[in-house]
């Protein structure tokens, strides 16, 4: 049976023109092609109806599904809808549910529906409203020939949840997919091409699963598509390959598709009953608010200081002066007293960890000893009876100011897993002082 | 005279599938606006010869210069040449002064040119190769009907060496070219349905300036693509539209271009020897984090509490545990004392600010009366003279937890802006409260 075919369109000046790059295309590319559906083509148009028109035309000649994001907000320039309607060959209707929909949501956000937004509420005669579980434009899903066109609005939020309401289930188990699963292994702390080598007799082409590796801001990911007849043989194969790869990784592996290092540290910190503070200097406040993303961390994240002047690293965090004097901010010391001074204190009481960084996150303020990207990062565990060890780690890396605060405070986190895990980094300096309560 | 048109097309499974996102064409999109060409669109194909033959010939009749990206490096799926050959009814010839430059960039690194490297040297009969400043796989450059063809590697980096290099100046001062000048405003807390209504008579279609609204995490850009015959009449144009916009506006306007809310505030505290500190419960850390990611912030950046925790409110803010009992954590009363309690201490001589966030950042912990979404923003202000002003104000959003505290976040950074600008937000129930220090 032929597989089934899809093409996806693009539609704002916005991309057309480079303003904003499109991560919908590669994020519905990957949804298709994961239920089995193949994908013939992405295209970007501007905001110039009688392009759009031609544009669902062609697609919807070429292809059995045509999906479509942007264009669908209250403003001037979104001209989706009358481009569905001229292609159609038919006007445009208000549809009386969607204006409810529309109000309700002004209402529950206690503001007045704007007149412009009367205008979300209209659909081609013939098509149907898609309901907007996260935002005010219904999407649109009409007939053109023999292709069904789904409109989504470009917002990802919003395309992603309309998605999996609506069309997923659409597209799911159509006559002439296969299964296919998709399965990402993360990792922190190990060059890609280490890993890349070790994993070569897993990359070849058309190997079933068809693995490969990406890298992002020190998180490296190793990904894999396994395919089977069904959901079973696919999940099977996706498996027996993450076995394999497991048993060359071990711990390094910290997360399983979309779990996060701070996932895995707050997972980790519950199952033991631990606690949890934060002192950032150069990565000020990131690594607390990685951690904060992840629900219900309240119970073990108590609090988090970012102690970017030293006078705040002395008063808040009881670092000693001659420290600070004596090796600099940015120094193991340094690291080390931001994690375990307060800690020694005690004010909490149980099992509780500390992670700190400081470093050189430049443009400026770099000297050779120290050069921009240099970051000491430490990780102290205060147990019950009041001993503790301070873990701390040089960590250096070449990246604009944000590009080095976001892997420094990956590499906190990923040091902080592996101490509460009792593992040590492969590939970073580490030194471990082991300590009793003052 | 006619402006000249171009038409982008990336090739490679990885795009096609979504494996990648496609960061190319974006920058090309830019890249070619703002040398006065206007795009046509863009699209991506798989590494299927016949598919990249008929858009490359599609693309050829529609557009004076066709830009290709990706599919010429050595392996099998690498099709761009072959279709471009064909595209052209031509043959391959072996380039040998791409051979020679191949085999000196294999001896640059000291590695033996592999015999699929040869490959590479390959070229349409009648088009000519592409020097590649930064990589191993030549460019291609020839005619298809009364089009230009451009073919370029995918790595961004080598794309981008090479459009300099080569491509730029055959694009730059092209008959029918005008100068582009693009610009941005960027504000916080007015609707994106707002703004456009405000501004429809600026955004019809093919109005110079192009005008169009973008919204990203309560951050609404307005973007201008204004056109002249040189630059100095765009720039003209792009002010006198800047003008009416911020006549509209005011204060509304925070930054222009790549200038953020966090580079705002900073040039603002800067201004007036100001110091500030955070106190962030919901946000945890993410309104410092902004704040550091601003270089030379630390002049003003003394400290961020990320008080998670009640005991942590009440432990390290100062806040009256009576506060936290009669009025919720989420609550004006709460976000006033986490600003305004360390601020009142006075640790820190001179003007300071402090800005905190309490929210319900969800999935969980919502009410009927604090739904998820739900949050205070506190900013406190503290003169010489030892006295203040607190202003509260209650911000509510329907997002994901991420979202929610991105845009709390915002908010916060924009509070405290209009604060230190002594401008009241115009859209949210605002108070402000003046005290004087205990």
């Amino acid at each position: 049976m032929r597989q089934p075919t899809a093409y996806l369109i693009s539609c704002g000046d916005e991309l057309l023109f480079g303003h904003t790059i499109d991560t919908n295309s590669a994020w519905l590319a990957e949804q298709c092609t994961l239920l089995g559906w193949r994908i013939l083509g992405h295209r970007t148009i501007g905001d110039v109806t009688p392009d759009i028109v031609s544009a669902f035309s062609e697609a919807a000649s070429k292809a059995d599904v045509v999906i479509v994001t942007g264009g669908l907000g209250p403003t001037e320039d979104d001209r989706t809808r009358n481009a569905l309607a001229q292609a159609m060959g038919v006007g445009l209707r208000e549809d009386p549910e969607a204006i409810k929909e529309i109000e309700a949501r002004f209402r529950s956000f206690k503001r007045p529906m704007a007149a412009v937004n009367r205008i979300q509420a209209m659909i081609p005669e013939g098509a149907e409203r898609i309901v907007n579980p996260n935002g005010t434009a219904p999407g649109i899903q009409g007939t053109l020939g023999s292709a069904r066109v789904f409109c989504m609005p470009g917002v990802p939020k919003e395309m992603r949840a309309m998605f999996d309401q609506t069309i997923r289930p659409v597209l799911q188990g159509a006559p002439g997919t296969s299964a296919t699963v998709m399965r990402r292994l993360h990792m922190c702390g190990r060059g890609e091409s280490d890993i890349g080598h070790a994993l070569t007799h897993l990359m070849g082409e058309r190997s079933n699963p068809e693995v490969g590796t990406q890298v992002a801001e020190s998180i490296i990911t190793v990904r894999m598509y396994a395919n089977g007849e069904d959901i079973v043989e696919a999940t099977r194969v996706a498996d027996s390959a993450e076995q394999e790869i497991r048993s060359v990784f071990g711990e390094d592996i910290f997360g399983v598709d979309g779990e996060t290092l701070a996932m895995a540290v707050a997972k980790l910190l519950k199952e033991r009953g631990a606690k949890l503070m934060t002192a950032e200097s150069c990565t000020g406040g990131m690594v607390a608010s990685m951690l904060v993303d992840v629900p219900g961390v309240s119970e073990s994240f108590v609090e988090g200081i970012v102690a970017y002047a030293n006078e705040t690293k002395i008063r808040r965090l009881g670092v000693d002066a001659r420290i600070l004097a004596e090796h600099g901010a940015v120094s193991r010391e340094t690291a080390a007293a931001m994690a375990e001074t307060l800690l020694k204190r005690g004010e909490f009481p149980g099992p509780m960890y500390a992670v700190s960084t400081t470093g050189v996150a430049g443009p400026d303020g770099g000297t050779p000893e120290k050069p921009v990207g240099t970051v000491w990062i430490a990780c102290s565990y205060l147990a019950p009876d009041g001993s503790g060890v301070t873990r701390t780690m040089l960590y250096s890396t070449l990246a604009d100011r944000h590009g080095i605060r976001l892997r420094a405070a990956n590499a906190a986190l990923d040091l902080l897993r592996r101490t509460i895990l009792g593992y040590a980094s492969p590939s970073h300096e580490v030194r471990d002082d082991h300590w009793h309560k003052d």
